[in-house]
């Protein structure tokens, strides 16, 4: 283990927390809050500690397999644990455990939350809560990447760890090339959401905190009601754009550089489009009596569908009312989740294809022992070693429901709530069922059991394994 | 696709059949209930349909893998086609689809229910009922194998097909004088279990019944509150055997020939002994305050594990009631199942063990990529192929659990009943929570859900891939 190099990325990272944090600072002026002492103090903590780290590791550069993971997990853990401070000194979450785990899940872009009542908070903490959204969205990494070019070799490993999903990128083959062009992507989805939401009526601020929080796919809102307050353009424009931030960020490059044609030929965003059509059929017709008319029921069933689908979990409605059909298909999207390389989370779509597929064909060969099946994912022959990987993330993302499932059943005696809390924690999308659903929240749990909770968002959102190599003791071997 | 190989196969075990339905028509005769019709007919059956395919398929030998997985497929699906009539034609069950979910809940020694009364049947209609737990238990074409050996290399394919769990049986090398050994093991046991029952002052018709009950791992009962009437030795009699009945078999037969130390030196055995141990533990101190006391606690928490732990189904108390740690725990337990190459059912605790291990080394070797891990199961060492379809096999039974709870939604409004009697058929456990737990049924499902369930209990059953590949047009082509 090559603490030098970790401490040094950690450390750089924690100096772009602290002059993100300006903004909601400057924010706090402006409004008059007098509350900017909950901004600076974390502030002068992140770039002490960012300096500090700095001047102690120098220009260490040696990154390997294992510190990338460590790395990755080591940033977002520090950053939450500084960017959990504004919410605690501005006393507007006064418990520290809390608010550390409204700030895990505002990076992990989960929107798990603890608060009733969102509407109470000052402008300053309520952007910092949403912009965390945002910052996590792209992967903070990947952000680092693209304003410190500064690694060659070793950011392979973090930038493998921290994109999301299986598909390896190859089409740009420099990284710091393709950092850059995902992050512009990025800014300027997000600015176009911005813009649309400006034009159906919105203000400003709303229409800014909204981009942030879809971009993400996050799901903070500014309202307790989440969005069911505001007008079917706004909300379809909301459900359009979460449904776009699931889509893997490469597809936008090719349809940038070859059209509509070109990136529709990706298997995963083909799959991606057809299960949200149906899901929003099948649960469109379900609904229709809770709606009263079929055009609500649509409206109604395409916005938690393109909602739960990306793992945003913004609401229109309190579907935990739903029928069960409709509750069973949203948990499956929950599952499922948004396209590998997109800022959404659950297993990824492309995880589940290539499941699917190695498996029929495992099958098949069973019926027919001597054909030789070449089992393809985006028209490339998919790796027997990749498959196998697959396979194990997938039984190591069950075992994890289940352990966490029990060890929430120890705190709160509802086992249902506790199962889609955990499904939602770790799909990243935020709102289960029962007690933790669209209209309840996450504030029951004990102090341990959101720190569990917390590790489980993380887990999600790093595709488990950084967070997993944590609690192995070989990994804090020196080298 | 060999027809011929099949419709004999198929036909010599309806033959069986046959001769076995006359233990329920003579217990007809004796008790004289007067509706030995409800045997007869279905024994004119058996042995017109089990004469007639012999008469045309003659000493028809081949049999290839995949004839090997429809042969047992076909056995059980036509065995428990034919084994429904007596419940309809004694109009104890007047619906023929009620009476088919009854008859293959009890050959797939599921223990699942469609009654509400059970204390209602006749005597020989509760004889038959149960039986088919003892028939099913190890395997019809085992006893097949026993009865009629007249199969040669073909034959390992559907002994593979129909041996739970994914070990090899290597230790003894004949298939014919396995198959007698495991039967005649069987046999012992059930005798054992049934002279302690008697010991306890069980009547003998009470004892053969839950001794059939329990070698099969099954789960009906012969009362409505299941065995929670009966007293404590007896209540822990059938504890103790619930967890015999769940151990791998070669286990007894390397008691028999090498004492405790050799059989206990299986690894599977050991986690099966630690996970029961364990869960007895948690359980009965969860549930202390609604037992009263410690001793009471441990004996209804050791029953519970053992019955869920083993796949029987079985209950003294209504564990739905329990507090959630104790149904979660209860619910892993139903997962994972019993040993491999017992009467059990579940994922089956060797295949969680090399998923878990197999999982582990992936990790560790992100840590540390040039150590090379050479991972065993059972002192052997685990083929990369193994690991690859108990892989496979984990994610098509969580595939299967997630397709069938969504197609039961559609019908019962329950998504919390409806998910875990998916986990209870699949696993061959029986009850469930919520309105299949331990005081419900089944009954309210349409004969759409039912028929579905039965598949799924056909499925975990027969380890999946011989329902499976029913359903691929391929496997019906001629060869």
């Amino acid at each position: 283990m090559n603490y030098k190099s970790i401490l040094n990325v950690i450390g750089k990272t924690l100096f772009v927390e602290g002059v993100l944090l300006l903004v909601p600072m400057i924010i706090s002026f402006v409004a008059k809050e007098n509350n900017y002492m909950a901004f600076l103090i974390p502030i002068l903590i992140c770039l002490l500690l960012g300096g500090a780290s700095y001047v102690f590791t120098g220009k260490e550069k040696t990154i390997y397999a294992k510190e990338g993971m460590v790395v990755v997990a080591g940033v977002w853990i520090f950053m939450s644990l500084i960017g959990a401070l504004p919410f605690v000194l501005s006393g507007q979450i006064p418990n520290y455990i809390d608010a550390l785990f409204e700030t895990v899940s505002g990076f992990t872009t989960t929107g798990a939350s603890i608060l009733s009542d969102v509407e109470c908070l000052s402008k300053s903490i309520t952007f910092w809560r949403i912009f965390t959204h945002w910052i996590g969205g792209m992967g903070v990494l990947v952000f680092v990447l693209a304003i410190i070019p500064n690694y060659d070799e070793g950011v392979i490993h973090i930038f493998r760890a921290e994109s999301p999903g299986p598909s390896a990128q190859k089409f740009v083959s420099k990284l710091k090339f393709t950092a850059r062009i995902l992050y512009g992507l990025y800014l300027v989805l997000t600015v176009l959401e911005m813009i649309f939401l400006l034009c159906g009526g919105m203000s400003l601020w709303e229409s800014v905190l909204h981009s942030f929080s879809t971009a993400g796919t996050g799901g903070f809102g500014l309202k307790n009601d989440s969005v069911a307050s505001y007008g079917t353009y706004t909300q379809m424009v909301i459900a359009v754009f979460m449904f776009l931030f699931g889509i893997n960020f490469n597809i936008f490059y090719l349809f940038v550089i070859g059209g509509f044609a070109k990136a529709f030929k990706s298997e995963e965003l083909r799959i991606y489009f057809i299960v949200t059509v149906l899901a929003t059929v099948i649960i469109a017709v379900n609904i229709l009596s809770i709606a009263g008319n079929f055009s609500d029921a649509v409206r109604l069933s395409f916005f938690q569908v393109t909602s739960i689908g990306s793992s945003t979990g913004l609401s229109t409605a309190d579907f935990n009312e739903w029928p069960s059909l409709s509750k069973s298909i949203l948990i499956l999207l929950m599952v499922m989740g948004a396209c590998g390389g997109s800022t959404g989370g659950g297993m990824k779509v492309s995880r589940m294809i290539i499941l699917v597929k190695s498996s029929y064909a495992d099958v098949r060969k069973m019926v027919n022992p001597r054909t030789v099946l070449g089992v393809k994912f985006e028209k490339e022959p998919m790796k027997d070693e990749m498959v196998k990987t697959i396979r194990a993330y997938f039984f190591i993302w069950v075992l994890i429901v289940i352990i966490c499932t029990i060890l929430l059943c120890i705190d709160i005696n509802d086992i249902w709530s506790n199962f889609t809390g955990t499904l939602a924690c770790i799909g990243n999308t935020g709102p289960g069922y029962g007690l933790v659903g669209a209209t309840g929240n996450y504030s029951m749990y004990s102090p341990y059991s959101k720190v569990l909770l917390s590790f489980v968002m993380l887990a999600g959102r790093l595709e488990i394994f950084p967070i997993l190599i944590l609690f192995f003791p070989r990994t804090w071997k020196r080298a």
